[in-house]
């Protein structure tokens, strides 16, 4: 907590900091750790407890939440109700309720603590891993990430339980934490408690500590790709062919209409190369990317022999003429 | 099997490959692949089984998987007898005499195909993440990674077996592949089932393709990082200071005690940086490394205050003086 608030100074400059507390362990004892280190600091502590709504009594649970964060040396504790609705599963909706709620209600400039442990990093991974989306997916959760910040992401659940006997609080056990329909909840009851006993010990350990790496390796790419494009985008091509009419979608900040260098793109790594292909697309507001997609669009850099153009979603076509590739909406027919 | 064979035309120049074969299902299909494929071009096929002599009866298992060999086209299967000794479990003796004798027994300048499947993969990325050694340890299996070849990264156990059926193979079943005093066959039979049944599916193509993805990022990393070492190699340094005595352990390219420039490695981001400073010291001699080690010397870059030497195994000690780090071996004192 202490490393974390010393590595951010910037974020504590408005002299604020929010803690978004549900009652249980986890956030009950970060609101303790969080009030304790302001103490000592400049630094004012606002509780902020979000109800879902979800199941009978949750105000009153909330309520109690907000008091015990009061108890603790909050300057205040507000309760945030939410409604939960629009797309993706139960699980989505209400955490897309939850940030946004938060976001609206933390003091000015303030970071948010939340209380996610080295656990819930461990399910994170897992749940990213059974996606499959890549490095990416299974990089897990940062411990900053403004306006958010999770100071106990190398912290396990069990001394967070123990913190919370030893400070006499009483966290509030949610029946959703038991709830088999979850999937993160059976990833916790079930599969870790297999995955230990199978691999002896120390999973969400090492979890955390490859996620943490791989965040590092994807930083690191990230920038180097950004790179990569931007010579890309600059690099003097051939011009535009006459039957190719670029989107000019207004989202990229390259030139409308010069698409980018594709020998540029060809002498880099693969990684580096479908990593600056996606954040061109991206950048031209292009949606739904898949990793077949961005196979198929580097097959025109890695594997040229004069192909046609490869079709994504939205009716887009990446087409490849006169050493570069250029992002079109074929013409209507007919 | 086609298109890793077409990949890897350099590869099979001696005219020559081998399959390794256990009279499993897995290399049992390989195999008949191979002797297929081999039929339409100018291959021969030598097949290779290995007697590990750890069952009763392995030795007259081991002849019948050659006869199958023989029987499918091969031009010739031979049985390596090995003894599995050293280090490490038993699994980790039997792959290292398996592997050595394989190498051996190719033929000159031929791959070695092996027969994991999608499904070993999965395992080899759960294995990975138990032990939390990083992006490296969950990047799996590599395709081609000469003289081994694995053709079958993407096919599933289901299709092996299928395959053998439809070809009226019998494949041999390893009573070792229910032992569940072995991690693999406790991942295999109770970890990866409760996942894919949590998961809701297509957990083991999922891990198959984030791996695929890691080693493209890994080869990135490692290349850009091979690049970043040479120039801090090389980059011009204030000279060692007098008290530091860097020892020269023949293993490095490097100009012996010269060390490498603090502030060329400085400025690159964290995943190069350390990679560069585990090749350095890799290539130095140095072995037991971990991601500790690393972080600590990594530090005398990023969190340099002018703090003493970071100890490493064998007595080795890394030391920042003049804008450069020296691997050092201590004086004795007295």
């Amino acid at each position: 907590m202490r490393r974390l608030l010393d590595t951010a100074p910037e974020h504590l400059r408005s002299g604020a900091v929010a803690v978004a507390c549900s009652g249980g362990a986890d956030s009950l004892a970060l609101a303790a750790a969080a009030t304790h280190v302001a103490r000592h600091r400049d630094l004012s502590v606002h509780g902020l407890v979000v109800d879902h709504g979800l199941q009978p009594g949750s105000a009153g649970i909330a309520e109690e939440a907000a008091s015990r964060l009061r108890e603790l040396g909050c300057a205040e504790a507000r309760v945030l109700t939410v409604r939960v609705t629009g797309r993706g599963g139960p699980e989505a909706a209400a955490r897309r309720a939850r940030y946004a709620a938060l976001d609206a209600a933390r003091p000015p400039g303030a970071l948010v603590l939340l209380g996610h442990t080295r656990n819930d990093q461990a399910e994170t991974v897992l749940l990213g891993l059974g996606r499959g989306s890549g490095p990416r997916s299974i990089a897990g959760m940062r411990p900053l990430d403004p306006p958010w910040a999770r100071p106990f992401l190398d912290v396990s659940r069990t001394t967070t339980a123990a913190a919370c006997a030893a400070l006499g609080l009483r966290p509030w056990d949610d029946p959703h934490n038991a709830d088999p329909r979850f999937t993160r909840v059976r990833l916790r009851r079930e599969v870790l408690p297999l995955l230990e006993e199978v691999l002896r010990g120390g999973v969400a350990e090492a979890l955390a500590r490859t996620a943490a790496q791989l965040r590092e390796d994807a930083e690191a790419l990230d920038q180097l790709a950004a790179g990569l494009l931007a010579d890309a985008l600059g690099a003097a091509g051939a011009g535009d062919g006459a039957d190719t009419t670029d989107v000019g979608l207004d989202t990229g900040s390259e030139t409308e209409g010069a698409g980018v260098d594709a020998p540029t793109l060809a002498a880099a790594p693969v990684a580096l190369r479908r990593r600056a292909l996606r954040a061109w697309l991206l950048g031209r507001g292009v949606t739904g990317l898949t990793d077949q997609h961005l196979r198929r669009v580097d097959a025109l850099l890695g594997a040229w022999r004069g192909q046609g153009g490869v079709a994504l979603p939205g009716g887009l076509v990446v087409r490849r003429a006169h050493g570069r590739l250029h992002l079109d909406r074929p013409q209507q027919r007919g």
